[in-house]
């Protein structure tokens, strides 16, 4: 493994629990009765202790949208073509896609990054260039990437991130793009979490019944071709996955290493974090689960994370969109920490929770 | 019956849904797979069907919180004392209490009303004044209030309703304040959705198992003292509810025969909900469920209206926290509606569904 992707790795601990007797206190000491705010409070501990601190600044909040193109497209398994992928970059870029609307409601920054579409977007203003190819190869046949690659997508992606943290995000959300990427999601996370692909396979954008037989055929077929290595985070990534998953992975090892919370969007975003899990046990304490996806192999995902998603709201576009509704609920929970008055200061009797 | 209360629920009819196919049609020629969005797309839509337009405004969000005391927690079925309900006034009217600080992170007013709390609260600032009485009597051994009462609580929450909306709110969320009252809130679950009270009975803010089963038998025996009516729902309110439990009844269908969505909040407000419904079988149409509360009888609630919750946070602290919540999730569905650019617009390739 390249070094600087092994330093990463190796300087990710565990997150320290310290504070969390003074953070409680607080939560305690609040005009409410002792955890009736549910998991907001369960949000704001969290967001304390990543973060390592027990007065937060107020969150400036980004979504990363990595995009990418695949190779297994031409084999059929998405209701859109390919070229969805590039036209959906430039809509990004003009503020009219879903993500653009739900990141605008919840005050975050959207950032696109191009990792790997099969397109020259060279001239576009305000993308952020980091291509490391035009497109996987169609990993029904080969490797989708080498590994070399799927190495310097993962640094890629945690070269964006520290950007943004350094430009002065305190919470990330991750987000892409890439028509056909539930096929490597659907792999990655059958490698991984060591299911059947028929387990882990959904119909993505919308696609009929013989199309997805199709879709868990060419996934069998990529797995015994490839042979990925469900212990060997890098070697199923490259061999069965994808640029922007590649992406995600490593924006959400930079931001644990850097203790900036990320916040995981549905089925795509969850590939990137178990393969950031199996190269790195401890990543699940900086992760939060945004929501829970419609795609059936969402929830083996979030098994295998140990996490459990903030909505449910039946959605399925991915883009990062239920992972910046889902930092507008955790920015709520730092907020009762910060904002609510403590019985002392109103003048409120505290509860006798022993009556 | 009062002529007044009458004549607004006989005014409040079904949503019509004629404008059905033309909003479902925008939502399907924005630029992600058809229904990706999931519940988004369902509120945006049911918010233009019970306001009638397929061009919504910018939402303009209010709670109102009602406040009152309850005879029976002379019984101890509550970790608090019944000061805590005027105290807890107080510091909404200070922005300090967790609904303060919940609105202003989703931009909703806070209006606070006293409809019932057993304290002089006359010179409070900023307060709304509609004091039906001070407190209710104990239900466990008399009706908690007499039907005229209830009659005069529906009323006054209907008139705090029309007055918010005509200052040019177009969505309201419920909330309530009043040591007691998941009481009252399970004694009118138990009667109007026909359950026996152990089955909707909760711990409120946190009382042990001792006081729990005390909280039961009151219940039981507050049913078997005054006998109310499954059917009538101003019987059953008048027995065994509460005014701030009327006031919201009033609020919700002074709001739908306004044509402006409700959001219930959680267990007391629900029981608010119930009996509203109970009064006017239509009412479901115009309430969205804000969230799913711990108390256990919240789920039977949110059966009776045929409502599946927006939220499932662990929250149980009422005065309205979970339903503003979802106010900003409903918001997220409208800005999808209004802001996302279409396949046209942004010369995106529109999918083939059947591939």
């Amino acid at each position: 493994m390249d070094n600087l992707l092994k330093e990463l790795i190796d300087s990710i601990g565990p997150v320290d629990n310290k504070l969390e007797p003074v953070i409680q206190q607080r939560l305690d000491n609040l005009t409410k009765p002792k955890g009736s705010l549910g998991r907001l409070e369960e949000f704001a501990k969290r967001y304390c202790l990543i973060t390592n601190q027990i007065s937060p600044a107020d969150l400036e909040k980004a979504v990363i949208v990595f995009a990418g193109d695949h190779g297994i497209t031409q084999e059929g398994v998405s209701a859109f073509p390919k070229d969805v992928t590039y036209q959906m970059v430039k809509n990004f870029l003009q503020g009219g896609a879903g993500i653009n609307v739900l990141a605008r409601h919840v005050g975050a920054d959207v950032q696109v990054v191009d990792i790997g579409v099969d397109h020259d977007l060279e001239d576009l203003p305000g993308l952020i260039h980091k291509k490391v190819g035009f497109g996987t190869k169609n990993m029904a046949e080969g490797p989708a990437m080498t590994r070399e690659e799927a190495q310097r997508a993962i640094l890629a992606g945690a070269e964006v991130a520290q950007d943004i943290i350094e430009g002065g995000k305190n919470i990330l959300a991750t987000g892409e793009m890439g028509i056909g990427n539930t096929t490597p999601a659907s792999a990655l996370t059958a490698v991984i979490c060591g299911k059947e692909p028929s387990q882990v396979t959904g119909r993505g954008t919308g696609i009929d019944t013989s199309a997805y037989r199709r879709k868990i055929e060419l996934i069998e077929r990529a797995i015994s071709v490839n042979k990925p290595s469900p212990t060997d985070g890098l070697d199923a990534l490259a061999k069965v996955g994808g640029f922007e998953i590649a992406g995600i992975c490593g924006m959400i090892l930079k931001a644990a290493q850097m203790r900036v919370p990320v916040v995981v969007d549905g089925f795509i975003s969850g590939a990137g974090a178990i393969v950031a899990k199996a190269l790195c046990p401890n990543i699940s304490d900086y992760l939060f689960c945004g929501h829970c996806s419609v795609e059936q192999g969402h929830k083996v995902q979030m098994e295998y994370l140990g996490l459990r998603p903030i909505l449910d709201l039946d959605m399925r576009l991915g883009e990062g969109t239920g992972a910046v509704l889902a930092m507008g609920l955790i920015e709520a929970g730092i907020k009762i920490y910060k904002e609510m008055a403590t019985f002392d200061q109103a003048a409120v009797s505290p509860g006798n929770e022993a009556i």
